[in-house]
C-alpha cells in the first residue's frame, strides 16, 4: 500500500479569497504541506450560473489532483455549494470538504435564537446550498440569506475598514435585520468577508456574533486526517501557489488575505485549459 | 459583389456594460440591425491579464464574425485597449473599431486646460491604452488615469446616486485631483461608469466636463458606414442579444444598462469554447 502522508493538501477558489481557509489550515496544520490553486482567469464565481461554476471546479479540482494530493478543500463558497457531491464521486476515495458544511455547523453552534443569516454572494445566496445546511442540522432554525455583492469589490480594493465600508455594510444588515429582528448569528458565506468583520462588527454592535467558515473547515479537515490517518509529519513546508491569471495582482491583493506578504515570483502562473 | 448592408453589426463586451454603448448605437443608427454579444462567463475583464483578455476577445469576435457580420464594434475598454489592432489584422478588410480611440477624440474635444483624466477599471489603466491615445491625439496634454475598481460592482447593484456611490466616487476623485487639480475633463473609460455620472457630477460640482465613449462611438460607427457605403436600408429590428452565462441575470442588471427592459427570454445562451 502507497504512503499518502507525505503528499500535500490541494485547496482552490476562484482567487485569493480562498487564502483565508489556507491561513487557517496552514495555522492548525503546521506540518501539512499545501497547493493553493486560484482560478483568477475565471473569477468571480460568485455571479456565475451553477453549471459553469460546477464545470471551473471539476477543471480545478482534476488539475490539483493530477498534481497528486491527498485531501481535496474547496475553499470558494459558490464551488461548495455546487461541486462537493459530483466532486467526492469522481475521486472517491480521496476526502473532499467544502466550506458550506463546517460554516453551516459553525453558524448553529453558535446562535442561541436559531435565526441564523448567511452573507455570501449572489450565486451562494441563490443556491440555497447554506440555508438548506442550516435547517438540515438544526430543523427548528430560521436561516436567511443576504448577497453582498460590494463585498467582494470593497475586500479586493483593501477598503475594509472606514466610512464607505461601514456605510455598505450598514446598507445590506438594514435589508437584513429588517426582515428578521431576531437574528442572533451572522455566517460570513464569502471567503472575502472575514476581512471586513470589523465593518461589520461596527455596524451590528456587540451582541450578535459572527463565525466564519475559515477555522471550522480548518478543524474538520484535522479531524478527517486524523481519523484517516493521513497527518504528514516532518517539516514544514511553503505553500505550492498557483493561479490561472495575473501573478502580480496574485500576490498584491492576495497577501492581505493570506495574511502575510509574498510577492509574485512565488505564484506560478498555470492553465487548466489549454485550448481557449 | 455580395452586398454586405444587410447583415448586423457585431457589438461585444465582456458583460452587460456594452449595453450603453448599443443603446447609443441604436439611437443613431436605428435602421441597423444588431447581435451583441456579452462574455458573462468570463466577465470581468478589467481584473485580468492582457493576453487573456486578447484570447478571450479573439473567441468572441470569430464567435459573432461567424453569424455574418458586417462591422464589429469592441463595445468593452479592456478589450478595446489590447484587441483592436490584433483584430483588425484578422478580420481585414471587415472594419473594427474600438471605444478608446473614439473615447479618446471626445475628451480631447471637450477639455480646455488640456488636463484630461480617465476613470476606468484597473487593467484598462494599467495598460495606458487611454493616455497614449489622448497625448497622440493632443501632445501637449496631459492625461492621467485613475481605477475606480468599486464602480463597476456598484453599478451592477444598481446603487447608483445616493450617499454610498457619491463616498466613493469622492474618494477616487479626491486621489485624482490631489495629483492634478487642473484636470477640467472626466472621461468615462468603462461602459459600467455612465450610470454613475450623476454621483460623479455631485462630487465634481458643475465646472468639470464629463464624456463618455458611447455616443462618440456611435458617431464614429456611422460616419464609416456612410465612407464605406455600408448602411443599411429597411425596416428596424430587435438587436439580438447573447450572453454566454446566465441569461437572467444579463436582462435583470442589463435593462439598466441599455435602458430598456428585457426579460431572459430574449436572452440566447452561447458557447464560445465547448471544450472548458
Amino acid at each position: 500500500m502507497i504512503d499518502n502522508n507525505g503528499l500535500p493538501i490541494g485547496v482552490f477558489d476562484s482567487g485569493v479569497g480562498g487564502l483565508t481557509v489556507l491561513r487557517a489550515l496552514r495555522q492548525r496544520l503546521p506540518n501539512e504541506h499545501f497547493i493553493y490553486l486560484g482560478d483568477t482567469a475565471r473569477l468571480p464565481y460568485g455571479t456565475k450560473s451553477g453549471d459553469s461554476v460546477l464545470r471551473y471546479s471539476i477543471q480545478a479540482a482534476e488539475f490539483l489532483v493530477n498534481q497528486g494530493i491527498k485531501y481535496l478543500v474547496i475553499a470558494c463558497n459558490t464551488a461548495s455549494s455546487v461541486a462537493v457531491e459530483p466532486l467526492r464521486q469522481r475521486f472517491a476515495p480521496m476526502p473532499v470538504i467544502g466550506v458550506i458544511e463546517p460554516g453551516s455547523m459553525a453558524g448553529c453552534a453558535a446562535s442561541k435564537s436559531g435565526h441564523i443569516a448567511v452573507l455570501a454572494t449572489e450565486g451562494t445566496v441563490r443556491g440555497g446550498a447554506y440555508q438548506r445546511a442550516i435547517t438540515r442540522l438544526k430543523p427548528d432554525a430560521k436561516a436567511s440569506a443576504q448577497a453582498c455583492s460590494l463585498f467582494v469589490a470593497l475586500a479586493e480594493e483593501g477598503w475594509t475598514d472606514g466610512a464607505i465600508a461601514e456605510a455598505i455594510a450598514h446598507r445590506y444588515i438594514d435589508e437584513l435585520f429588517g426582515n428578521d429582528p431576531r437574528i442572533d448569528t451572522l455566517l460570513l458565506g464569502c471567503t472575502h468577508f472575514p476581512v471586513l468583520a470589523d465593518a461589520l462588527r461596527a455596524v451590528i454592535g456587540p451582541t450578535v456574533t459572527i463565525v466564519d467558515s475559515a477555522d471550522t473547515t480548518a478543524r474538520a479537515v484535522e479531524a478527517e486526517l486524523l481519523d484517516r490517518g493521513l497527518l504528514r509529519s516532518g517539516n514544514p513546508l511553503p505553500p505550492i501557489l498557483q493561479a490561472t491569471d495575473s501573478p502580480e495582482r496574485f500576490a498584491r491583493v492576495g497577501s492581505r488575505f493570506l495574511g502575510e506578504s509574498f510577492d509574485a515570483g512565488r505564484v506560478e502562473l498555470v492553465d487548466l485549459a489549454p485550448s481557449t
